[in-house]
């Protein structure tokens, strides 16, 4: 008999040999196998993994009896609470996709995406109600049902939008309650819809798919070697990147969550020592917090603590302090268009034998593609090819792999575009050193062009941060008319701490190239996103207001 | 604008968010971050990272210049040497269908094996040329070509069939080499065929996907929570499985695979002191060589070794005796039709309170399904309902995943018959424990029916093994007018015990309810198959001689 190995008829998929690929099937297991194991911890809430997965049905069966069907978007303006991790497994369990969107926005632009995401419901905190509340005003959309998450832990005025909590919501759901775990029909269906910060122009809409969604929960416990039972404090905002996929990866691991409303140097402490916390994620402002708190605040580590830290690349001066301390940071990179974090800080055993500061220099590049990430690259943008992996040579990033995201909703072009030619374009310019390892140097429109050199405001920032009085830099072009433009330092000094422009400028003509060095300094707060993203396009805007 | 969030036009796969999922894709990666790792240690041999993927490579060009096409069959009957690492990457990289055959099969069924599977080149060991000659001579095929895999570890005569050498095959593809990594157009393209043991009737052609190998690889690095690394010895049979995927695992993770020609209990202690081996895996027969080693050839654990272990479920004894040595076993279960392990006895923190004797029984249950296997039910067989957990009642043990086999090569009514009704029929059975563990009770043609009542043969084994003398046990149904069936034990003396049928049949009557004892002992040597299987069927043509 003469049969293609790879397509005779017997082989077509059948639903014993082919599933798709989603992390509904990570809660589904881990109910089964561990179900009294501690879940999510969040003040005096305490769930197991049974509880979880009921809960998260119950949420889903509620979604259906209210009308959502399969494609339909779930909204949610919420913090790092349980509810924000049962939505995440309820939500697309329902068949919907879940958009969360990042509770610091402006009424304006939350009602933008709450219209353009189709949004059928409205799942919020009510802690959030003012500009939840100017939202829907602006929306005028009386079609949007609001469900309000009501923290009982929380004192003092709790306004709602009409008069369903989530709560409700979870007892209507329960009447219905199947014991049913539905998988998508295809597992390259949409599970979330995450808008981008929108630093330049209107926020774009990335669309997730199951598939992509479950390898980075299996690439991330490959990668940062989780063990079993995991005690992981949520110090990542879960509206951002779904967490950066952290809630599914835990719950693939039977961890424990340990939520917290609000990030603070003394309950990521507190966290550590109450619940023997062992992981947590973050931007580098989390590093900072962890660092540069009271000492009254910081205990003394009794077993080790594991940081992933994302974002801005920190300045190796903060890596070093910190793991001073006991902490052991692992620098990871990504974007919202691919899932979180895809490429990582991969240690070498060799540099166990190098000094602190070389090795926090080494750790503080962005590294290597993750399991997951099938290619990343650094190519040279007139070229169209690789640049050489001397240290030097700058090219845009580029990435390709299945934890990209499906495309922003409703805007072909821009999809297009950031996928043309096969790879994903970072818009992030880097070098690739000789042991192939990527460092970031800034993002294109970052780059500072003074005299056609071209400067890395990251490698200036990185040297201004050297200084001891520097909490945070942030060095953008500032209009030049002899040099076209001049590295401009905007820069929050620590508390309690004094230094002047000239003896900043000064530190920098000290340690700098010439053409390097910022040309002028300012000293103040540094504006900052939700996600902890010095807001580099509000400081550029100070120097233009500077001039005029 | 309308548009569905699941399927708009600007949502189609593309090469930037959709890669077909393979294990190429980790040496890929792993020769790339860390080129200068070991890889490979074997005799004499040791290779790094990006020497396997250089050979990797060349085996692939050298595959495609011989005419190997998309689609093709290259069969295998080699040891577990380095030439069996690069040939899983090799072969599949070339875009054909790695046929890896059992080395201590007999030349029929080699001959059978390449015939059916349309082998178009035969690359074997000339340690085995007799058995290879044979089949071939039975073959009779001139259009097969041969590459002969020469060790030059081994002493005296290697007659090769023909002049190519497998080095000779590197140096041919060397001569065509692109540094390209081309991964499957589609993941469901097969990447390996292995026949299974064909206890019963001809062996059957088991179809692996790269999609499923993929996934093995992940999984396996998650639920071994395997760490950067790992020194991996290669104990069990590459041909068998493909080694359980571990190859790939292995790769994925950077380890250093230690390889060896012969499993005896010298070389694995060996392994552990020079090579620092903390990994192995194998059937229950490699836990029983470790455990009633030579006391000479014992080493002190000078770190924990961990030991996956697979097959027939070894005794509470054995692995009893084994973590008293400083071993850690982890006991899974599965078929050649799911990949190898599927299933695992994950351990669960209350179980580090309870004594010995009672862990060692819990650690021998099959468990639950691994992080990659979608459900895994036991099935009453006349209801096609699951069976209560009640720990009694028997059924047949289903599993569900991306990572059962596409089929069996030309053959789809066994297809069809072991994939129907949306589960993988595994054809053993087991009962369902309180905790949803599995244990296996039987395979379905081995359950004895005494009298009408079901006696799993594992149960009456387990207990024959706690005899002091006891090396071996195999028990298997033996016709009798009065019952049906009685139980029948086969018993392998541990070497220099003595004991007698009479005092073996007695310590059956003292341990054992009445039904359950062996009516019958018969001492001697029992047949086991090239991966320590019990032939139980050559046992029952022994007792149908006895009385015929």
């Amino acid at each position: 008999m003469k049969q293609d190995i790879n397509n005779g008829n017997e082989f077509d998929k059948t639903p014993a040999n082919h599933v798709p690929l989603s992390p509904i099937s990570f809660l589904k297991r881990t109910a089964k196998i561990f179900p009294d194991k501690k879940a999510v911890i969040y003040e005096d809430i305490s769930y197991t993994w049974s509880e979880v997965a009921l809960r998260s049905q119950q949420l889903s069966a509620g979604l259906n009896k209210r009308g959502i069907k399969k494609g339909d978007t779930v909204s949610v303006v919420a913090a790092n609470t349980p509810e924000m991790i049962e939505l995440h497994f309820g939500v697309p369990l329902s068949g919907a996709v879940l958009n969360t969107i990042n509770v610091r926005l402006d009424p304006e632009t939350i009602a933008y995406i709450l219209d353009h995401s189709d949004a059928k419901i409205l799942i919020f905190d009510t802690v959030f109600f003012e500009s939840v509340n100017k939202a829907l005003i602006i929306l005028d959309n009386p079609d949007l049902q609001v469900i309000n998450i009501v923290d009982q832990s929380i004192k003092g005025n709790k306004q709602k939008i009409g008069q369903i909590t989530y709560e409700d919501l979870l007892i209507e759901g329960n009447l219905e309650l199947k014991d049913e775990w539905i998988l998508p029909d295809d597992e390259w269906d949409t599970i979330s819809l995450n808008y981008t910060s929108g630093t330049s122009g209107r926020p774009k809409g990335v669309l997730y798919h199951h598939r992509g969604a479950y390898l980075m929960t299996l690439g991330t416990a490959v990668d940062w070697q989780l063990p079993m039972h995991t005690k992981y404090l949520y110090t990542v905002p879960l509206f951002h990147c779904n967490g950066w996929g952290h809630v599914w990866t835990l719950t693939a691991k039977a961890g424990t969550i340990i939520c917290c409303r609000n990030v603070t140097a003394e309950n990521i402490y507190k966290a550590i020592s109450e619940h023997h916390v062992t992981h947590l994620a973050g931007a580098p402002i989390v590093l900072g917090m962890i660092l540069n708190a009271d000492e009254k605040i910081k205990i003394k580590l009794t077993h080790p603590v594991e940081i992933m830290t994302a974002a801005a690349p920190p300045p190796a001066a903060v890596l070093d302090g910190i793991e001073r301390l006991g902490f052991n940071v692992v620098q990871v990179y990504g974007l919202t268009e691919t899932y979180g974090h895809t490429v990582m800080c991969v240690w070498q055993e060799e540099w166990n034998n190098k000094g602190l500061e070389e090795r926090a220099t080494l750790k503080s590049r962005q590294g290597v593609n993750m399991i997951i990430t099938e290619d990343l690259e650094v190519f040279d943008r007139d070229k169209n090819q690789p640049v050489p992996n001397d240290g030097k040579s700058l090219g845009e990033i580029m990435i390709r792999g299945n934890i990209v995201m499906k495309g922003y909703f409703k805007n072909l072009r821009a999809t297009d575009e950031v996928l043309s030619g096969g790879w994903f374009h970072t818009g992030d310019l880097a070098v690739r050193h000789p042991s192939g390892y990527v460092e970031i140097k800034d993002r294109l429109k970052d780059i500072i062009i003074s005299g056609g050199e071209n400067i890395s405001s990251v490698d200036v920032e990185n040297v201004m941060y050297r200084h001891p009085a520097v909490a945070f830099v942030a060095v953008v072009a500032k209009p030049d008319d002899k040099w076209g433009e001049v590295p401009c330092a905007f820069i929050e000094l620590k508390q309690g701490m004094v230094s002047s422009e000239e003896e900043l400028l000064n530190f920098g003509r000290d340690n700098l190239p010439g053409f390097k060095r910022p040309k002028k300094v300012l000293i103040g707060a540094i504006p900052k996103t939700a996600t902890g993203k010095i807001q580099k396009f509000a400081l550029r805007q100070k120097i233009i207001n500077l001039r005029s």
